[in-house]
């Protein structure tokens, strides 16, 4: 008997526990567009091609968008929403005229990825319970020193994907 | 003795064969740009990215370099020239507006990749023997459905190239 008595109180102070430890995330993620991505995802430099882009404007960058395995299967196979743990990434750089190729083509036609823009590196990363506010995304930026991007920026970011939700909130395509 | 006379005709024509078979390769590389690549590297759309590029004038596309796994530890070492078996790969697609994202950003200024150009994919295999006439490099057009470039495009490769003599032929730079 008292054994039983014990082992009751052991699973009511584990549970008591779990449910602490649970709780600041949970509470995080309800209260919204305050959950980021604060630490670069290792080895995106690797990561396989998802396609390409150029922004026109104040940003005028030439940007790559490349996504971790999951990612980048999930993509292949046509299949939506992403799982849990995909990751897509964004990096950009100034969109500058090549003079050495122009040069060599006898055309002025070319441009090329120049420096870093603050907007360096962009990720998107896919976590449902985490980031539950936004999507089931987090977001995040980091300059070419990786410094996080500030909260004002990121606070852009959800606003203007929700417009894409029936792709599960990601612009970009995969180009074949 | 016989048996020496065997082994010194054996050797002999051995030797006969192996210079046979190597004339007719030599010889197409010391013609010059009649060796191309006519196989498209297997598993290239799984390679890492080198950069990205925006070709304006009547190509009006936009551009992935990626390199197989000896060119992109080529680049990031900052070795030249590249070593035997590396493989450049340039992957082309039509530059098309996003409606789509201009109408979430609400400005005209995103172009994102289109259909694939005739020119959808190049390479650039190093082999200093079979390609020697061409600065060590084999050159590779497909289109979409895998069909080789006609030879009178490929002829135009190194004629541009070679003014970049002193990078070993290749116009791409790595971005970090």
């Amino acid at each position: 008997m008292k054994r039983i008595t014990f082992l009751m109180m052991a699973i009511a102070a584990l549970t008591g526990m779990l449910g602490f430890t649970r709780t600041p995330s949970h509470s995080a993620a309800q209260e919204g567009a305050s959950v980021f991505v604060t630490e670069i995802p290792s080895g995106y430099r690797d990561w396989k091609l998802v396609s390409v882009a150029h922004e026109e404007g104040q940003l005028n960058d030439i940007r790559a968008i490349l996504g971790n395995e999951i990612a980048i299967n999930s993509y292949r196979e046509g299949k939506l929403p992403f799982p849990e743990g995909a990751i897509v990434g964004r990096i950009a750089w100034r969109h500058v005229p090549s003079e050495e190729n122009n040069k060599v083509f006898g055309h002025a036609q070319s441009f090329v990825a120049g420096e870093a823009p603050p907007w360096y590196l962009q990720f998107m990363v896919k976590d449902s319970k985490k980031y539950a506010a936004t999507g089931g995304w987090g977001y995040a930026q980091f300059d070419k020193d990786g410094k996080p991007g500030p909260e004002s920026d990121l606070k852009k970011c959800f606003p203007c994907h929700q417009a894409i939700k029936d792709r599960d909130f990601v612009f970009t395509r995969y180009s074949p």
